[in-house]
């Protein structure tokens, strides 16, 4: 066991294991320290749907930042399942974002029209046509954008293959590793106080997702806050689904492997509890079954939550810390964590190896974009 | 491993579990052959409530059984924690059987007025008596039947302390022993052949619920067949429920130890799959959170399904076989399992050892009241 | 739901699903009917070894068919990964057959040399070349052979695609549905009642593995019995293995995607419980931490037992029954069910379409062998 | 949700809920603060011996407060079963403390005569007289010390009764609420940071066993660090063992109802992580199956493990801190948390309402001792 890394990584989800991945591909040495095990939290609650267009409306580095990463999985994903035989079960079928209300229709034509503009593929389709690529559809929704290059995956093969490629290439992973603070010295951070010891590097990162703020007391990251998220699974012998379906709230139907049908999700603010509540389940079968009425009869999986990182301007922290020197952050990805890991990961690696990053949408992520007033 | 008994069980599950017990303990040698583990599958399932008042309105042979059943418990736990350390969480707090539509309230009052005559505790409260005693029920409901005297137990509990208690007294349990067929010589039951080869016994009893009819082709027991029940169980730290509260059509919710509630459960005849419809969660978190609002919140736990053995009359079968000797039944206790396993252990011990039931209504259960018309 | 099919299945492990995704791929309507739930007996707990080699030493139709079935898994993951999504996670990277005494090294030297004639990859090598290819290996081994062409796969994952790869071709899959009897008619079978009903079928096949005698009471089949098999799973970031390690007398330690390690297998003949003991794992970690010293500090992930189903001479049984019209055989495969899936369920498929196998060697494994004293 | 409470507690184990229970049960307005589920660290991984003879064997405040506490089981868990119908499964068998060397013997034979002192029941008993207590005992043991007086119990029930004793006298929990920092005062505490938000109360108490130096940087509390104890439980349908067996080294048997031997524990000092090791399963099956040959048939069930929380010298920290007004400890019971849990929540309970404990050894165990050299 090393104790002075290249880059030490707080927190062991797959923003963290994405950016592991790259530094060590790239001949870093890097620890990831993750308080309990490699994604256990919302990496592996997330239903995994890469919804660039379906969860983003707005031109910009946000959207610009999703479309390059969801552009980067068929590779990534190949070079990970030659490396670790870890497959992630990227699926790319396409998704519809339904309008199930008359109001909806109309906000998502124009969505769609826009979209359209940039994506030709991108369109409205009227409830005749949804439902000849869906049949399971209800007849009482009022139509959808269909989406074909949004596609979805296994998040928590995908942390684990990220993780395990790293190891590959020469990483460390400690588990039950909780950090308890940050090793300073004249405004730069050295390494970190764990329960396993002092490690030190040149480099830190907090990638700690909704605790991000346990490990810096400053008003800049202060608004970084878990948005639970509960969820199901269904399974099912027929065929129910082979799309994923979404509505403009975030709530949505992700069809897996093996019959599997994943429901989310709930939207519960500032509760950092990973129990699923009565209510919670009574919303998303309510909901799942006035979309797709046929689910009635799907045979009920399991249950779980997840916490997702919200931040107040709704987009992630990744860059320098503006005080600390060598401090760096990835968090605060909210609903788009799978999404966005591939190109954070990227990014953040050569941003960390001192390589120019090429994104000229890199400084739009910055911490200091509150007070600049960036959003 | 003896392979000679004077009885051989065939099933392994509370009513088994408690013939076992109960001859045991007085001296006879038993085998319980079970094909998977003991209490698996109904009696684990199962709520626990002993609801003799709130299940069977009717007086005659099944409600004297069931009061008689009911009795038996207070000291049937307390040997069997004696004898095997097993607490079956026994709580007494009695059972409300509400009316939640002014149908109902006409239709539970006369039951009321008429189980008053047999015991005096059970009557008719409105609904602000109702709610004083349970402060969480809806306003919404009509009054109920206050049950005091019936309780409720930890069944998968209670099935593990029989079988162990018969364990106690000498008894052989063979878990993994899948029963293939009787051995027979002259219309007489010898024993039975087995995955783990024969087994021998004077008498051999069929305990084995909704499969009974695998094991003899007989149009006697054509009629017993499986009811699935989903339930789901919920837990709170809030104090939310103190007594079982009963729907007349078998809608419950169960407080058990630990803030745990159990909710149950749905009716699904001849179906032997053991899975959890979305659908069945729907209609019981539907029903539950109009009952008790705020349930809402509390923290699902898990869903499940179990078999119940239902005959055609709706009355167990318990007696001899008509045709071949020393062939017993015990098996249709639908419902009420967990509550007549008490008596029905007790009164088939003292049958298969020759001694003459004390009870007149035994016969009431027998194969043959089919054809005799006796129900 | 149909209740008339051109094939019947029984049994939902890999060899019935095999068969159904072979049958259903050309057209043929097929009914799987598994008592409890698809792959969830010996399909599952199996290791996922294709040691064609490594398994079988003697020459003749069930090498042949070992390797025949091992060379058809490249092409039929990849379609089935197209056809369900589902990744079965096939390595090859080779198996090290090891000599652990001085004697096992006379007894692998010369199979080698046997081997090599067939395949010229497969060759004695010395500890100091076998601990090149796996440094973690002890120093107190005397040589392996290295069988460069077997690889090895996950088994419930293998199960699941068939199963879906036949859903996905129009078959029909229920489970939790037991077969209590075939239905006969003049000496031909008709169909199959079961929980659910009748199912009526032209051809009815039983591929039901350590359970098949329940179904048919003949001398024929009398010689299938269980061996259970204990494994346990440990899990390592540290890469401790990279090829499947195995020793003649059928213990193997074999290294899945993330670091697991699956170690097997204990034999216990006739033994139908699904427990695993104490010895059984005692066993296994002493063994294992003899030919791999590091593995000791892994962690501890799970243990499980599945009952291999045995015949008589060692060999399956595929093919039609001798004296009953339209029943059809394939269980008994033993250690080598999830090597010999492929194959079988190609060559059973065409059989029951009727097409002349291409396979000289069909004839070796048919029900009548024994009287005919074939082997 | 109160924001005020006369008493917060860091931590939701066993300590934290039995001060709770005893707080709140005299009226005083209680929250604990449980970072994720109560009981869920090393509450419940305990094997639950009340071993006060057993674990010490020199006299003194540590041996006094351990006899003490067992005393107060019998009536504490009817007072609790009462109250949340919860049973702790205390069984009162004894203990036999077995030599398995002839060193062993010699100083066994020591300690006996020394515990006899003090208490009659105690004494050494040779091999013969032990393996009539226990027949299945080796016979190649030593000989035992025999403690009629020690018995054990189910310390995750012990817990949760505690804790919804706490709730049932109107405590309050809070799950998954994860204290960052004390809110600081003028060298008082006033609350506490959690990711809950604030909490303030008159008085705050660490009782987060192997954790809590994570919420006060002294050097006083710089010596509590985990000792990780891997165990595995067995099961058995046989009587294999009535009392608890016990190896001076800490090695120890202990028979549960149902027919489960809970087995453990390793020891690995400064081991934050839960993962069950190799070695360790082998080294708790080696050590006993030597000590109780049978138990190699029993079926294993299961492995965990628990972090256990050292002090330098071995005895916990009771008490105010020396410096932080309002503060105060409860930590640091190592092996006998569950044994002293009694004890330790009702002397704490007392001095944090101010009353002068009668026990004139609460002085012995506090902060200060270190500095002072008591030990």
């Amino acid at each position: 066991m090393k104790q002075h890394y290249d880059v030490l990584l707080i927190g062991g989800g797959i923003i963290s294991s994405s950016i592991a991945y790259h530094l060590s591909k790239q001949g870093a040495s890097v620890a990831i320290l993750e308080r309990n095990q490699i994604g256990c939290e919302a990496s592996s609650a997330a239903a995994g749907i890469l919804g660039a267009q379906a969860e983003i409306d707005e031109e910009g580095p946000l959207l610009d930042l999703a479309i390059k990463s969801r552009s980067m999985f068929p590779e990534l994903v190949k070079e990970l399942k030659e490396k670790t035989a870890i497959d992630v079960e990227l699926i790319q079928k396409g998704l519809l974002k339904v309008a199930v209300t008359e109001e909806d229709s109309h906000v998502l034509k124009k969505k769609a029209a826009q979209h359209h503009r940039w994506d030709e593929h991108v369109r409205w389709i009227d409830v005749k046509e949804a439902r000849l690529l869906e049949p399971g559809l209800s007849p009482d929704i009022y139509g959808a954008i269909t989406i074909p290059g949004d596609g979805q995956l296994a998040p928590a093969k995908l942390t684990q293959a990220l993780a395990h490629g790293a190891l590959y290439h020469g990483a460390d992973v400690f588990e039950y590793c909780d950090v308890h603070s940050l090793i300073m010295e004249n405004e730069t951070v050295k390494g970190v106080q764990t329960s396993k010891g002092s490690f030190y590097g040149e480099k830190v990162v907090i990638a700690a997702g909704s605790w991000a703020k346990r490990f810096i007391s400053s008003e800049h990251v202060g608004q970084v806050f878990p948005v639970k998220g509960e969820c199901i699974a269904l399974q099912s012998h027929k065929p129910l689904l082979s799309k994923t379906i979404f509505l403009d709230e975030g709530f949505y139907l992700v069809p897996k492997t093996g019959g599997r049908i994943v429901i989310g999700a709930t939207k519960l603010q500032h509760d950092f509890t990973k129990t699923v509540s009565a209510q919670g389940i009574q919303f998303l079968l309510n909901k799942a079954s006035a979309l797709l009425p046929a689910i009635k009869e799907a045979t009920f999986e399991k249950a779980w939550a997840g916490l997702r990182p919200q931040t107040n301007d709704g987009w992630p922290y990744l860059g320098e810390h503006p005080e600390i020197a060598n401090l760096h952050m990835a968090f605060g990805h909210y609903r788009n964590g799978i999404l966005l890991s591939a190109a954070t990961g990227k990014i953040m690696a050569d941003a960390l190896l001192g390589k120019k990053p090429n994104h000229s949408f890199f400084t739009s992520f910055q911490l200091t974009r509150v007070m600049e007033g960036v959003h």
